[in-house]
């Protein structure tokens, strides 16, 4: 057996303390698995005296990461602080430049700057690893750079915001708006501390960000994702939804398309019966689509001590193995830039709209629809006893700019209340 | 970037041809991710003239597998034939013994002689790469052997033969016996030339012994896979447990236990909405379960030209890009030789019995169960015109022996016609 794999971490919160637990705990076994085996050297942490519930005693404690990323006695630093800019970043460069391979959970850090640190590092001669930034536990990174490496992608998928998607199957299954099960979420813990991560799509969008670099040879473009969250999904939406057989998900996709590179976070209405539709709570799922593998679906935790750190594992026992590779798949000097195309991929969309009860109401909805070049799939008019009728419409593929044509059409027939719902049915 | 990475490919079936086919079309997309051309060098399959829908004057040809395997000019030698024995068992250890890697589809052969290969292989240095031998483009070997590498692996299962799956789906779908839905399948060309590789479990057995060897560092032990194949499955039960909330699969399931690793392939009832419930037609599943990452489960095509040269396009890839790791997680000398253990997990189980129409009838039939120290979760005697009623039982956990000792008081009782059925009810 080698020499042991020499890590420092910086970050002891629940991912570090999950780290070390399993070290501690399957020595032997990552021993065994990595052909040697690795020992923490030292760790640091915002603060020294906090319980962990895992003893600290046998490694070193630095006061700040950039002094444990340049320690000469570690080979990985283990970036798990959090945070896109400030001492993560700091760090990881350090680490870097200082001759050490980097494992980080940080997918902000990455969203924001992957580009610029993969090119540092390749020129370096390092390697940066990431499975944890993105999807927890599940093994996603690894499967599409490598798993998948013999396809060309064609879309890339995933619900990958545990809490958003709790949020939402709460919302359908207590019957409860967003506000409430939004306060709910909150006690719970299941937010983070800026809470327009999780439910702006943020957090996810970063995620997305860094899943499509690697689908597609580009470079990193989390500014082109287009971000909505799930803060204007009502109950019954959600409801008339289910009407239809779909469900609603914050849904992620990225797609290479004639026009460019489409980046989307958005709430997307997906079969019922579909495997997106029937996750449930905080699960995550990523779909990864290939030319000549058709659809690989992976699901797992995408949080927690537990799962993060069995990711973090991975990309430590891989960099123990000696199995290296550029950070995003390929070269990053060979990523290219993506052309960003906004709305480029049709797709039906579901319509749920107020109509007066007025003779010929109907017809003239239609008629807007039909003079935008949009035709009805599905359509629904509910019994009502107000002086207006909810109309659920599930159109054939059409192009957001013709739905919003035809949005603007709707005002002007006078038979419309309000602002009609409009949510685009992904197709999976 | 550095020399090519030549490779030999025997057999050109539909997998050999559709890894041509990938290399043929996305050469450059693979030089890119891999840092190297991956160079076919020489081909071989039982008939030349054959069309394959892609064209091969580009590479050399050889009269048999061996030959290939031991030309000067490969680093790489491709088993694509299948057969446990012969040829490919031959080719393999010859390029073993030349010094060349391995990659195979073969499951037969490493379920049979994937120890052996395996220390054939660490002794010359080599390495042996087989994702496409279990569940197709699912790139499930090295989510298990690299995702997970950081988990005590607490059970692995999966549907891993497609044309099981899309049996018993169908018969559920169609209402049509095993008898005809079997025969369906074979004029589809859905099944093996030995159909009972498929429909008796062996090729799905095959797959989870490789992967209970990787799980829970065991040499390869597929002579102790419990094998029940999908033959008796009635489209009676297949009904009567979706009326209890249940589907039937042929799921393959191993577990290390207290008293040693159990390692089962038979017709098992899950819930009909869990994941592996859910599941339809052709396609495959896999769940790994570890003691950090929870559940993780794998969904994709488990058969066809495109997703298994995906396969073997990862396996290539990773030769490729320098990674090696040894053939099973962890040096073949190292994996222990299990202690296979049989029925010693308990589960609940369905039960189907055909009651005689008898005053005190099911109270005899709670006795015995009651005396074999079964408890019973549900039950449910349905209306009837024969002289028989059919009466579902979902028991609590038990043991398979427990189980076996009710059926045979069964017997006793006087008011049971015929044989009941017990299927084991898999808690996923």
């Amino acid at each position: 057996m080698t020499d042991p794999l020499r890590i420092g971490i910086a970050g002891l919160g629940t991912v570090g303390a999950g780290v070390l637990r399993i070290l501690q705990g399957h020595g032997d076994l990552i021993a065994a698995r990595a052909g040697r085996r690795i020992e923490v050297m030292a760790v640091t942490a915002r603060d020294r005296s906090r319980d962990r519930g895992v003893p600290l005693d046998a490694y070193a404690w630095e006061e700040d990461a950039v002094a444990l990323a340049k320690r000469g006695d570690i080979d990985v630093f283990a970036e798990l602080m959090g945070g896109h800019e400030g001492a993560a970043k700091d760090a990881t460069e350090a680490a870097l430049a200082g001759g050490r391979d980097v494992v980080t959970a940080n997918k902000a850090m990455l969203a924001h700057h992957g580009h610029a640190l993969a090119l540092m590092a390749e020129e370096a001669g390092r390697v940066i690893r990431f499975e944890a930034a993105v999807a927890g536990g599940i093994p996603v990174i690894k499967a599409l750079t490598e798993g998948l490496a013999g396809n060309e992608m064609t879309r890339v998928m995933g619900v990958m915001n545990g809490t958003c998607n709790y949020i939402l199957t709460r919302m359908e299954s207590a019957g409860l708006p967003y506000v409430e099960v939004f306060e709910e979420a909150r006690q719970l813990g299941y937010l983070e501390a800026d809470p327009r991560l999780d439910v702006d799509g943020i957090d996810a969008g970063h995620k997305l960000s860094l899943l499509a670099s690697i689908a597609f040879g580009t470079q990193v473009d989390f500014g082109h994702v287009e971000l909505e969250g799930i803060g204007a999904v009502t109950i019954e939406d959600i409801r008339r939804a289910a009407d239809m057989g779909f469900k609603i998900k914050l849904l992620g996709v990225a797609q290479m398309t004639g026009r460019g590179l489409e980046q989307r976070m958005q709430p997307c209405l997906v079969p019922a019966t579909s495997p997106l539709g029937q996750l449930q709570g905080g699960t995550n799922m990523v779909v990864l689509e290939g030319d000549s593998v058709g659809q690989i679906v992976l699901r797992g935790a995408g949080a927690g001590a537990g799962p993060t750190a069995s990711a973090v594992l991975s990309d430590l026992v891989d960099i123990a193995r000696g199995n290296r590779l550029p950070t995003f798949g390929q070269p990053a000097s060979t990523l290219r830039q993506a052309r960003p195309a906004k709305a480029a991929v049709p797709a039906p969309y579901y319509l749920r709209l107020e109509l007066f009860d007025k003779p010929g109401a109907l017809a003239k909805v239609a008629r807007v629809l039909g003079d935008s070049g949009i035709s009805i799939d599905r359509m629904r008019q509910y019994g009502h006893e107000e002086s207006t009728a909810p109309v659920l419409i599930v159109t054939h593929k059409t192009t957001r700019i013709a739905l919003d044509e035809a949005i603007a059409g709707f005002a002007e027939t006078g038979v419309i209340m309000g602002q009609p719902v409009a949510i685009r049915i992904e197709q999976v």
